[in-house]
């Protein structure tokens, strides 16, 4: 089956908002053999979002998307580019309104008029109810297309297609015809070396795809025979792939190394220059990372590197702050200062400024510090400020998973 | 001027990877006075490839940018797709091909064979450098349309067009017709509220958006009239959206809050627990932090609260953790600890789980004391454990900027 997905905001074109939506759409609808195979966006302008929609309804999709235009603002138009399509009637929901009214009043909140147009339906639709916000969804079936009318607020659609279009419209059991084996510390270009073989051997039932990303290298498997076992194939895969693959689909770095942290019973902390506290936030975006994250110890400045990670102060003089020996004496202060099994450090320079000839923009030392073995490593992530934390990160978080492997 | 922008990918389809490149071109061409009216994504499949494009051309668009199947995989397709398309050639670029060797060579890594597809150009083409990457970008003028054609990898495309394109093909003088006013602290309709009397006023010759975020709604003005001064209009809004609104455009909370603090000449450090670091990885986002920011403790477990903190343990032990007391005591003890002139603190209940009848999950307090005066603030942000980590965070950087601003 396929679908089709149509994003309605002058945000979305001129960039004030990235659309995250369609891709979150793109990945759950594949898992019920949904396949999007177009996505368009338009305007808030009446008539782009009607003749876009007619260009779709006369492919004759299975499904189509729609979200946005729904919020209270005078700019929100799809409810009456609906109308006009579908030669419609709008209807105003008195016991909806006054639900809402309610529920503003719980808070303490005055409502504001201009949510009155949130009771607005179009009168043909049957409503998605929205456990998130005040704009009600729609589902139409127009000329044998099911058509869903969406807010664009990622946390309300979402949940709309989780919790009512999924169970009472597409319903089926999901199939997996996807995995995703996610790497880390490898490009795209020597991924592909390893697995070029195994690509050749699987080439008549399956397609692959490398999706690059700064945080590593994905690999998709899509099994295009019914009768192959994807699961198996995946492993091949996954072990040429070793030690750099980590995890599959929705894994992330840090979710398989807290898991591996659980596993033996290690606890973690870090001590941060260049990446600011990012380490730590990235630990702690699992829920349950209380049971091995204690705490992490951001020293911007070398007096702090001194008093709160005892980095002895000869030493920064004498190697100066982004150094080899730094990087080790602020993982070893911090498995020191909170008693963690692991202590995790970087120091480098994100830029723009302060490289020097010796030690340019890019530079950074990464330091692990375990129960069995120190390491710091050296790199050069030269991509801009942020790309640099980010690149930063993920090579502490996938060199400590290593060394707990090897221990 | 119009332009239409169509990027290729399965990936962006089956949503493995969010487009960030159309709304960067959106925001960046808008200056130009360039306005994406259509964006359109198809897979890695040459009919659609070609069918999508042949229509953007028949709409006549003045400017066609695509983005992706430029890589060296099997998979990237772009190519063949414009050669079918207009009845083109492909041929070899040797120099460029021993270029890339070099660029390998230089950094000691064997080139993988299936860089050789990097060097095939359409014939007709001007060729665009790639600064950052090996994907060359292609120029055509298809009908009256400049096409351009880049990689999907979004540092390359942007180095691109910021670096040859605008200044090769659109040269003009950028244009301001729009302005953005950032808020943060309230909430759309109320903030539609304060300045429904000047959008009327000005509603003949200016066009008005609310773009809400998790992290604060912004507030776009158009202005359609040549004759108008947009920089007084948006002063009028500015001032009437006080003291929520805190910047504009690209403006950032934390780059704001950097400013007053070089301003008053304060220096910063926070105590985080919930926020797990991510409050100290905002602050240091923007270059030039380590003038203001000297460090951030994150003290997840209560024993760390004490030994970094100094939060005294009976303390913790009558309040528990997630509360006014410990919030407050966290934020003066990350002064002490590291001689900031102001301390952020952060404790509270992120979920999924965690959460008790009197404490549920989403509640939080944030902690922020500077030389003059000590606040704690409570908050009930019930969104999901990451939202209710980011509303924390840049609730706590407002009540910050807005305590330096009362000071």
């Amino acid at each position: 089956m396929n679908a089709a997905v149509l994003t309605i905001g002058d945000e979305l074109l001129q960039g004030f908002t990235v659309d995250t939506n369609s891709s979150w759409l793109g990945t759950i609808l594949l898992t019920y053999n949904i396949r999007i195979t177009k996505k368009i966006t338009v305007g808030d302008k009446l008539n782009d979002i009607i003749s876009e929609t007619q260009n779709i309804l006369d492919d004759k999709y299975d499904f189509l998307f729609v979200t946005g235009g729904l919020g209270p603002t005078h700019d929100d138009i799809t409810k009456e580019a609906f109308r006009q399509l579908l030669d419609d009637e709008i209807i105003f929901d008195e016991n909806y309104y006054l639900q809402l009214k309610q529920h503003f009043e719980k808070r303490s909140i005055k409502m504001p008029e201009s949510n009155r147009s949130q009771a607005m339906l179009l009168k043909t639709a049957d409503v998605i109810p929205n456990d998130n916000g005040t704009a009600l969804g729609m589902h139409l079936l127009i000329k044998g297309t099911h058509t869903f009318i969406m807010p664009g607020v990622p946390g309300e659609m979402r949940s709309m297609v989780n919790k009512y279009i999924i169970p009472n419209y597409i319903k089926k059991t999901p199939v997996e015809n996807f995995i995703t084996i996610k790497t880390a510390g490898i490009m795209e270009s020597h991924l592909a070396e390893k697995v070029n073989g195994l690509m050749e051997k699987y080439s008549h039932s399956f397609r692959f795809a490398f999706l690059p990303h700064y945080s590593g290298v994905s690999f998709r498997i899509n099994k295009l025979d019914e009768n192959e076992n994807l699961l198996n194939v995946k492993d091949e895969f996954f072990k040429a792939m070793l030690p750099y693959a980590y995890g599959i689909n929705d894994n992330t770095l840090e979710e398989i190394l807290g898991l591996k942290l659980i596993e033996y019973k290690f606890t973690i902390a870090t001590a941060e220059s260049c990446t600011g506290g990012l380490i730590g936030k990235r630990l702690t975006d699992s829920a349950g990372s209380s049971e091995y994250f204690l705490g992490s110890v951001t020293a911007y400045s070398n007096q702090l590197k001194t008093s709160l990670l005892n980095v002895p102060n000869d030493i920064i003089q004498k190697f100066r702050a982004v150094s080899e020996e730094v990087a080790l004496e602020m993982a070893k202060g911090v498995r020191a200062k909170t008693g963690a099994d692991i202590g995790i450090s970087t120091t480098g320079i994100s830029g723009p400024s302060g490289g020097t000839k010796t030690k340019p923009v890019g530079l950074v030392y990464i330091g692990v510090v375990t129960p069995e073995k120190s390491m710091v490593k050296k790199y050069n992530f030269n991509y801009g400020r942020n790309i640099h934390r980010e690149m930063t990160t993920t090579a502490a978080l996938n060199i400590t998973r290593l060394a707990i492997n090897q221990a």
